[in-house]
């Protein structure tokens, strides 16, 4: 029986890192950008390792109320590096921080993110200086949110009701929340941590409409933190997670504010009451795009996070001996069962990198194109082209990125059995945070529509205009023969290219059909949309099916980019890695291969065949591939994903630490001591009484119950006093 | 702008209900079985909602001691009825008690069916007669935990470490934990509920392994509740969800109990140390039985509540105007996009309860023929090869059901957007909650490879021996004919039967599959088990497909046993919602049709296209489908998910109610004021001075700085000590 021993995960996890068929440092590096991002990360795990703000101690027994406080130390002690990083250096910080506390990341990102965001869009130069002066930058007397969700009001922007009606006679605005589904709602920050509210308003100015604006709304004295008048905020209290971020709600009650005050980059309203509109709608992609970058990272690392717990843990946990004569019992990540269950992640979680990778190179190329845009640009046009397809890019991968790791991380806790189900080693707050992800900032499903709707066009375009698409929809640049092509058996399986290209086959499949579903509409009388929405389900497989190839290529490509002579073992290794993602995928999204005909029914037996091999092979290097994520043991805050392998005794001690044991029981004198001693419930027999017994008897038996009967609703009811 | 009004959402779901196509108390009843079920469900739900111990307030806001102590105190609440109600009737009380705190129905569930399940199936006559004499059924003195899982042990029974030595001398048992490893694990009520432990521990005398059996261990006094001699027990602390149940760790140093505190019913261990083990193992599926009937019954119920929610919110949310013209906006359940997001799963949450009530018969059944069971009987063999059957079925059931269901929780919270992420609108806890059904009482991924071993044998006996097979597996009977079936077109999925009937095809290709697979493994030379591991892929999809069709046919067949010539609407209508799950699941499973041929590539457009059709037909009557689901809104606990239609100001009043508006910030003063007020971080330029720089004013500025940084460091440390 006992083979167990305190080392022995230990010593299993050292035989698992021991020849690795690739040199790790390099993988790690490539998987980072470069070396200078992988030595930049390291930096900041130490840096927040060694800070006692940043300890994870307590951190899953904490309450709502103890987490807020100590995000806002966080946050306090977060601006130094503001101040002193440059933009791309702390972005970095942002994004590890992101891996170590969602909730803080949010709580910074409402200020720095989406007020400082909206001042920065969408005030003059003149604005943008008095609200620096008043501190915005270093946050000094101030602290934002961004008012923009109502509580009846969500996606739909336009439709927000929250009135700003200007005041010709004071040179005000007044802001007015005018019914309760109008409400300010979710307001991050709203709670607890702003002065300052950027307020998404319709406005209205001698009794006309012009749609929503954005206005600075003062919301406390930051002296004193007292609301001001016609103010009302309300704490929305728990959520699912992130319970570092104060979410709120504000209603206004004829809230005044100087007419500067509204920010007016865009539209202005002079003195006179004159609204000046611009001659074009404002460009607001730019400010979306920061967001579902960052967004498309995290997916990625906290992919990478959740992996390298299920991983490290499968492979050093035994259960069950392959023989009975068999020393040991077999590690799970031994069984192929399992490794069907975490490989085909492990590969999505590292494709899920270089896409993130790949989404912030476009990103820094858009928003570098669009600050060097000026009035009358030649590049006009070629600019608003590769702003929208970053933006259907974005969308899509916003939408299938958030979607994977969330169900990843699920898969990854389950593959722990029940230890995944304890708060000490992460999943359950890893889920909870993750999830608001799946919904906010763009939900999903509605971006996902979005990109099937720009892959429509761009189908249409290519066909009745004869356009040609850079790489991302290059399939449809030569439509016939992509549409036509088929799997030429084993060869194309065994290839990166040959696995491209079915995925251009079918994504043009998918494609193709939602525009003619599509065009059917439109010649049967529909608008365009009325005709995207009843096509919206083909629409949304499209997206579906060419994110999973264009994620795929993008590992394809950085594959692609190492050096083929290098004698470090990476490119060879990685691209086994690849092929299970493109592979894998083929066979989750296989209807739509066979549907296209690229794959016949038998080689889908391939397919299948192929991927249970991949697993195996990819299982001989995981620990070494999971060591290439370079999360330290702090971020990772998981006992049963160490580094070491010391599983059993970390979780242990994790769970002890956070559980000291307690001399008195906190309620066996209140609750359990007069439940096991009770009197029998000598009333429950009043049915079974005939009518021979003794009436005499049957009184006083009646009046003894009687009593008992009210010491008992005495006792009772102190027992609910100390509920309530 | 303003057509919002507080009474339009109550308008909307009037609307809704008007002029329902069935007779919804009818539709109800076939539902839940009988006409009896429903009021005995309806008189429960009454009774929960009286009681102030079952009050929902402050629900989302208790902190886990809190939690605790109320479930304890719904416990003693809840014996009253286990004395006074049937079985059946009992049973039923606690599926609804399911519903409404599956942390209380785990901890009460402990006690009633772990620890006394293991007396009533491991204990002699008199040993129960010793048990029931002590107060197990009343718990009168006592309560019990179930010590099975170790740190180190948890799928692997036979694997585990704990010991139970006999000691001759003095006819006693000695329990011990011989490592770390060994611990007991994830018992529940073992932190703050238990007086006694069924262990089971491994059984040695005079040095022989007997293999693992139960031992019941007392632990605490019941009169203190202070530990026994021997006996180390620690919180396991913050879970994933239900915190109400106090699962804990125990550790036994050498802790005697006498010889007869072993159960003996099966093997024996006489007062001379002679062990007596029973001719044939135990039947233990009997008892694995009631936990997964209970959990498929749950996985129903938990659909229900979760699409009771979502679609309430979708018929009342209103989103984007259809035309600039409309008066109102669009509801958004009639978008085409979120009925295909919520009708699909309306579909399952009714087909899973057909099928619960099929696996409760099925459980009833097979345990009535149990227990009828004489030595010697006849019909032993016949009872066995039912349990088998029940037993397959129940593995498969349980873990598709309940994946099915927390995927459906999930896709229900993002359904209702960011509304859905608030803890108060119940999605959060639902999902922590349900989540651990999918890895206790049997891992999913291998009880599902358990139901697909078990599709091999009868594969291969009516293959080998011309074994005929019962309704679930009746496919095999004919299989030649089935295997080579295929779709006729519109009128096969048109109809009930031609959708059976492809189920049928595609499970037989499935199991057909993976048990060739298996057999050419077996031909190559490796062992059952072996063969069985290798193939764990083909057998997990065989096991799928069949769950699938299997649970179509539990629908079918309700819809079947209603009257065809009844006028109340409700066969015609339920019919459709069958169809939809039929369809949409094929369309789900899409490529295991197509490669099984059953459907052609260009049948596959018509599967989708008539997935989205009936999305539309059932999204016409969804809310009165979900008004038969019969929850009340106690038990529903969403204030979006309420009956009357009126989610803005619910909502908002349970908002407010949860997180009452302190006047006083509550660490303004400690954290935030430092923060926005502190002195500007004037060291930070020491890099930018110059040599030219007046030598005397550097001195002194360096000295000023040091003043200042050593205030800092001291206010840093005070705000430190705050944090820990």
């Amino acid at each position: 029986m006992s083979t167990w021993r305190d080392t022995l995960t230990i010593e299993t996890m050292d035989k698992e890192r021991a020849n690795p068929p690739f040199d790790v440092r390099a993988l790690s590096i490539s998987m980072h950008g470069t070396e200078r991002d992988l030595q930049l990360k390291e930096k900041f795990m130490i840096e927040l390792a060694r800070d006692p703000i940043y300890s994870t101690k307590g951190w899953h027994d904490m309450s709502k109320d103890e987490i807020r406080e100590r995000t806002m130390q966080k946050i306090a002690s977060l601006v130094h590096y503001v101040m002193n990083e440059t933009v791309d250096v702390f972005t970095k910080r942002m994004e590890l921080i992101g891996m170590h506390d969602p909730g803080f990341w949010t709580r910074f990102g409402v200020h720095y993110g989406l007020f400082l965001g909206a001042i920065r869009g969408s005030a003059t130069a003149n604005q943008f200086s008095y609200w620096m002066e008043k501190g915005v930058i270093s946050c000094q007397g101030m602290y934002g949110c961004f008012g923009m969700t109502e509580l009846a009001h969500g996606s739909n922007v336009a439709g927000l009701e929250t009135t700003a009606t200007f005041d010709e006679k004071t040179d005000q605005f007044v802001v007015h929340t005018p019914n309760l589904g109008a409400t300010k709602w979710w307001i991050g920050g709203a709670a607890q941590s702003a002065t300052h509210c950027s307020v998404f308003a319709q406005l209205i100015v001698n009794g006309k409409k012009y749609g929503t604006k954005t206005f600075i709304v003062p919301l406390r004295d930051p002296k004193t933190y007292q609301l001001l008048p016609g103010i009302n905020i309300g704490d929305i209290g728990k959520k699912m997670g992130r319970d570092g971020i104060d979410n709120g709600f504000i209603q206004f009650t004829n809230v005044r504010i100087p007419r500067a005050y509204m920010l007016m980059k865009h539209t202005q309203v002079t003195r006179e009451g004159e609204v000046r509109e611009p001659p074009l709608q404002q460009l607001t992609y730019g400010a979306l795009l920061q967001g579902r970058t960052a967004m498309v990272a995290d997916a990625a690392n906290t992919s990478k996070k959740a992996l390298t717990i299920a991983v490290r843990y499968a492979a050093v946990r035994r259960q069950f001996k392959s023989t009975p004569e068999a020393t040991l019992e077999t590690q799970i990540l031994d069984y192929p069962i399992h490794q069907r269950r975490l490989m085909p992640l492990l590969a999505q979680a590292t494709a899920f990198g270089f896409t993130a990778l790949e989404m912030t190179r476009l990103f820094e190329e858009t928003s570098t194109a669009l600050e060097a845009l000026e009035p009358g640009d030649p590049n006009l046009e070629k600019t608003i082209e590769m702003l929208k397809e970053t933006h259907a890019t974005s969308a899509g991968l916003k939408a299938f990125c958030t979607w994977g790791t969330l169900e990843a991380i699920d898969k990854c806790r389950q593959a722990c059995g029940g230890h995944g189900y304890s708060s000490y080693n992460g999943f359950p707050s890893m889920y909870a945070d993750f999830a608001v992800h799946c919904t906010w900032e763009g939900d999903n499903t509605i971006l996902a529509l979005q990109s099937g709707r720009a892959l429509i066009s761009s189908f249409l375009d290519a066909k009745t205009k004869g356009k040609k698409f850079s790489s991302a929809t290059s399939y449809m640049n030569d439509i016939d023969t992509v549409l036509a092509a088929k799997c030429n058996g084993e060869k194309d399986l065994d290839s990166l290219e040959g696995i491209e290209a079915g995925w251009g086959t079918v994504a043009a499949h998918a494609v193709k059909k939602a525009a003619e579903d599509y065009e059917k509409l439109i010649n049967a009388g529909k608008n365009r949309d009325e005709a995207f929405e009843a096509c919206s389900q083909v629409r949304f497989v499209a997206a579906s099916v060419h994110s999973s190839g264009y994620i795929f290529r993008q590992f394809k490509q950085a594959v692609e980019r190492l050096p083929a002579d290098a004698k470090d073992g990476v490119r060879v290794n990685l691209e086994i890695v690849a092929k299970l993602y493109g592979l894998w995928q083929m066979e989750e999204k296989a209807a739509f291969f066979l549907r296209s005909g690229w794959l016949s029914p038998q080689q889908l037996d391939l397919v299948q065949a192929r991927v249970s091999d991949a697993c195996a092979a990819v299982r001989k290097f995981a620990i070494p591939l999971i060591d290439a994520f370079a999360i330290s043991d702090h971020i990772i805050n998981s006992p049963i994903g160490v580094k070491s392998g010391d599983i059993y005794r970390e979780y242990f001690g994790a769970v002890r630490r956070a559980n000291p044991q307690n001399k008195e029981h906190p309620y066996f004198e209140r609750v359990i001591k007069p439940f096991l001693f009770r009197s029998p419930p000598e009333m429950e027999d009043f049915d079974d009484m005939g009518v021979d017994d003794d009436i005499e008897e049957i009184r006083e038996e009646l009046e003894e119950a009687e009593k008992e009967r009210a010491e008992a609703a005495k006792a009772n009811a102190a027992k609910k006093a100390t509920v309530e």
